[in-house]
């Protein structure tokens, strides 16, 4: 731990948006550090890990799919690099997502984003209530139909933190355990972070991948960072019984009467389910209702939930910027940079953002692809989070 | 911690049973030890803490009845002799519980409860659906009537416990934290139990207050103790956010679609919401089919829980005997007795069960009122379980 040392690039924020960019820059021969404290709330330990770019979270946001689908096509080198650095297994699936519909009225409006996907150029094969029960013979019978996305995968976000770590440990990134209580900037340019302890880490450039809470670093001058709206996300960790066989098989996602939930399987046989979705500040209760709902959809879907045992209940703030898509790249403010805002999509966003942070961060600025996401970017009435 | 040494009443067991029959005993002039280990899914610590003779749960089972509404009946002087021994508050409710019916099938079964209540004695108001709602303003709406039973009382189960330890200590009662690993019987008596960590205790009398453990001592001769189920509920306890008001203001039982499910709430703000009921043996854990329907049938009852914190899960097995009613006193093996099988009424039945065992143990045979339960009682097929 080098506290009040002096490096290229300070991070500040570890979950997966922050890990990734920390190992990309650190593999273009810059000196990195991240801090990051123990948050409760951090989205990445609690996220499901679906990589589904095609999905109701993002039916019509077009740049957004598309963003996610080259995301997804960059995992699997993304996987094995990262497993080759890291000596560490990164819980990546490969099964494909099963999106399923429990009444007429969803079924609908899975049909359209099925369309949808097909003209973007993803697989999707359309199934019948039958063809659902063959592939996954744990769902309600009452399930009206679905949709195969075979390309579809899911990684386990913890997994894949560890490896991150140990990757970026590998190309020298030094981590240090401490809250950032604010910026440090003078004459017009950021140059590192005061730390709660009372140390302060000096930098050329600091990136802020602090999800839900960039924008209420202190010493951040107005109008420099869009606020972040948390969105809270509820979920439950079910446990199968040793030697029984998973109710699912692969990522199954629903719409129960316009609402959506998923379940994604682990590899050790826990089944996340998830997750609610609401705008309640910076607010991490576990709440009966939320329970209640994600248990009360899963159970539409998969009545076989009920005899599986929780194993963990957990809540996340997903980061929401004013648009809900993400904040990458420079800001304003000389030396500082924004990796945020991923919203619903941080873990299948990951091999992407990384890439873009590492370019930008090298001084060649952000490739096309996220150029749309430039942290730069006005919204309508925008004043900041200050 | 005396272990090795002699005492005239061993109690196997320090749930409400054990302490109030230990603390009894001792008020006698007997010497008194207590042994007992954590065990996941003790009753005591998970019950609720309603202390309603007459409910759907003792619907038709009059005897249950009558010695609910006499242990009912002794719990105010039970209640400051208590906290005047121990000098601790027991967490005594006096609000009067309200019940309420769902539907119109639910409405029907409780008028009939409601009959049967005033029949024996029970104060038993009919309500209206609104009369209902201007005494617990957060009720659905949709809610179909109720009774209100105003001489209902809820107390605390952990306070209790607390306070029965305090006052089972001031009267001199030793207790020993360890596992029993078998009784000691020779010479056709029992003589005391060994101890998992080694030792052994000797004991005139033995009490086995295990609860749904009871029948599984070690060293049992066959058919001396009947078998006991265990019946699991599962619970949650809910938080009121500071300085808000509780969602219910007194005991709330209601019949959601002929399954029953509570809320009590405590002093401090907490909601306790029950309960499931399921034989599947020692098991015990969370599961999502249990949390579910509390959670649902809780919801339909008063839809407010939603917004409130999860505090805590828990799960208890309540000790059921092949008549659902207690065991309590002498067994066919001399020196042995039973408090145990008080399934989903143990709280309630401490202060009757607490009476009559010290009555038994000092050797004057067991009460009237609970001669009824004696241990010694015949059951069709009952060959113990061994």
């Amino acid at each position: 731990m080098r506290t009040g040392g002096f490096t290229d690039v300070l991070v500040i924020g570890a979950g997966l948006i922050g890990l990734v960019t920390a190992w990309r820059a650190a593999q273009r021969g810059l000196r990195v550090t991240i801090v990051a404290a123990e948050t409760a709330g951090a989205a990445s330990g609690v996220a499901a890990g679906m990589l589904t770019p095609a999905t109701e979270a993002v039916f019509g946001e077009e740049p957004l799919m598309r963003f996610g689908a080259l995301s997804r096509d960059r995992y699997p080198d993304f996987i094995t690099e990262l497993e080759d650095e890291s000596g560490e297994p990164a819980g990546y699936r490969a099964e494909g997502t099963l999106q399923i519909a429990f009444d007429t009225d969803d079924l609908a409006r899975l049909t359209e984003l099925g369309e949808l996907q097909t003209r973007l150029g993803v697989r999707a094969e359309r199934l019948t209530s039958r063809e659902c029960r063959k592939l996954e013979p744990m769902l309600a019978p009452s399930v009206r139909g679905g949709i195969l996305a075979p390309d579809d995968r899911s990684v386990d976000p913890r997994m894949l933190m560890r490896a991150l770590w140990a990757a970026a440990d590998y190309r020298g990134v030094v981590g240090v355990r401490d809250r950032v209580s604010g910026l440090r900037v003078f004459a017009g340019r950021v140059r590192g972070a005061r730390l709660e302890s009372g140390g302060e880490l000096t930098a050329d450039q600091v990136v802020l991948a602090a999800g839900a809470w960039s924008s209420r670093i202190g010493g951040l001058p107005a109008g420099v960072v869009p606020p972040l709206r948390p969105v809270k996300g509820q979920l439950l960790r079910l446990r199968t019984p040793r030697g029984e066989r998973p109710i699912v098989f692969r990522t199954v996602r629903g719409l129960v009467k316009g609402t959506p939930v998923y379940l994604v399987p682990r590899a050790d046989g826990e089944i996340v389910l998830g997750a609610t979705q609401e705008e309640m500040g910076h607010d991490t209760r576990l709440t009966a209702g939320g329970m209640w709902e994600v248990l009360r959809d899963a159970h539409a879907l998969v009545p076989g939930v009920s005899e599986l045992e929780i194993a963990e209940t957990c809540v996340g703030l997903r980061p929401g910027s004013p648009d809900n898509e993400p904040l990458l790249g420079p800001t304003t403010l000389p030396g500082l940079h924004l990796a945020t805002g991923h919203f619903r999509h941080g873990v299948l966003f990951t091999p992407a953002t990384g890439d873009a942070m590492a370019q930008a961060l090298a001084g060649e600025g952000l490739p096309d692809y996220a150029r749309r996401f430039a942290a730069t970017r006005r919204f309508e009435g925008n004043e900041g989070d200050q």
